[in-house]
């Protein structure tokens, strides 16, 4: 029987990574594409509940069922599992994102969160990306690893709740060392704003800042890719610090406080 | 020395809990708000990066400094400590959050993911939510537990990278049970989409569907808030499933695949 396999990212049906990634799928089971129809990077696990949304049938991908939403890329999985297919895929992919997902990032990354979201339902989920903003990167390393990796997720699994984010560093698939399961890195963003005048003289801020690695572990996403290794991290939605509960114990109160 | 507490919300600067919780907050240190100008419920962890973010004064809270701003809940939190006082604050509270976001709702909430940007910026932060979506709700219940934790957190602190998740049920203070330190029950949304036709024929649709508490756990923070306890999820940012680390090492790959 063939499979279906939900194909989704934040860069837009218009990014070629997602392109790239269409091949890849195409070759293990009859593809559905429900994009962003503009980009929504850094939009995390939003979704839109203000506001109706819009979906609208694209032809961008040859002879492939695709659609380009107006909304989050949370909210293309929904449309997908709820609207379009009213079952789950047996599969779900997102990317290949224009650029690192790696450590912490993952919270703010529309990619990965589909990927979550994709967990949350149940359906076995796989989060891809390269460490290349270029609208015109070299995804052959990163396609290499997806063609790796699918069939044997599609063929065992994967553990309950869980997705996996990938990363692929930016080398040539001849230089990538290889591909190494590990935890997330804890690093962290050090913001700055730029802040500037319009032609009004009202300030508006950008945001920018610096990516700093603090963490000393040697079994990091962010380790390994500096390595040249591609990276898989079993990613789960429950956030429950489960190590600090007997420590916070201390809060809990029957009756009147 | 007097404590500098920021205090943020997905409700907007206009709603009724951050007013609530800014008058709490003002007991136990110089309050600063940075909270969005518009409703960003559902936002996650989203941050601006595509557009400028602008940022104004704002008068709503009786003698304290504040600014509305056009951002997300992270954004706020961004500019509070990156543009405004350029150093972390003592204290991060956000809410009093107009809605329950126990269980995985966590992942979607505005609210949960300022205080979550907090503690990856370092900062002892609480996330705060009434089970009430009224934009009139009665906070007091909500109010005494704030109350009740904010000194003990400012005296012990928390644990590393993490930071709490409160709820309080829609219940009078009398009728509160108690506050228990509790897991993030692992729920679920059954979504489903009003679909609907605008004036020109064209389609658009609504997010909608029903809660469903698949979790059998009786240590949860929806097991509790059923009971009538305020709950306590201590929450973190690793979303490292290290549990399943090892079953997927037979992914690892030295070299070309």
């Amino acid at each position: 029987m063939n499979r279906t396999i939900l194909v989704t990212n934040d860069d837009s049906v218009h990014a070629k990574g997602i392109k790239e990634l269409v091949v890849v799928a195409s070759e293990f089971g009859n593809v559905l594409v429900v994009a962003p129809n503009k980009p929504q990077s850094g939009m995390g696990h939003a979704i839109t509940i203000t506001k109706p949304l819009r979906m609208e049938s694209y032809n961008g991908f040859d002879g492939v069922e695709a659609y380009s939403c107006s909304g989050t890329p949370v909210d293309c999985v929904k449309l997908a599992v709820f609207e379009i297919l009213k079952r789950k895929p047996d599969l779900l992919l997102s990317g290949i994102n224009h650029g690192e997902n790696s450590s912490t990032n993952v919270l703010y990354s529309g990619t990965m969160s589909a990927a979550i979201e994709g967990a949350m339902e149940g359906i076995p989920s796989i989060g891809f990306s390269l460490a290349d903003f270029n609208s015109d990167a070299d995804f052959s390393a990163a396609k290499n690893v997806a063609t790796e990796l699918i069939p044997q997720i599609m063929n065992k699994g994967l553990p309950n709740n869980t997705a996996l984010n990938v990363n692929v560093p930016k080398v040539s698939y001849r230089d990538l060392k290889g591909i190494k399961v590990c935890a997330q890195a804890h690093a962290y963003w050090e913001d700055k704003f730029d802040s500037r005048r319009d032609q009004f003289g009202r300030p508006y801020y950008w945001l920018t800042g610096q990516f700093s690695d603090r963490d000393q572990r040697e079994d990091t996403d962010l380790h390994y890719l500096k390595m040249g290794y591609a990276t898989i991290v079993p990613t789960h939605f429950d956030l429950t610090n489960y190590g600090a509960l007997r420590d916070l114990k201390y809060l809990d109160s029957e009756g009147e406080f």
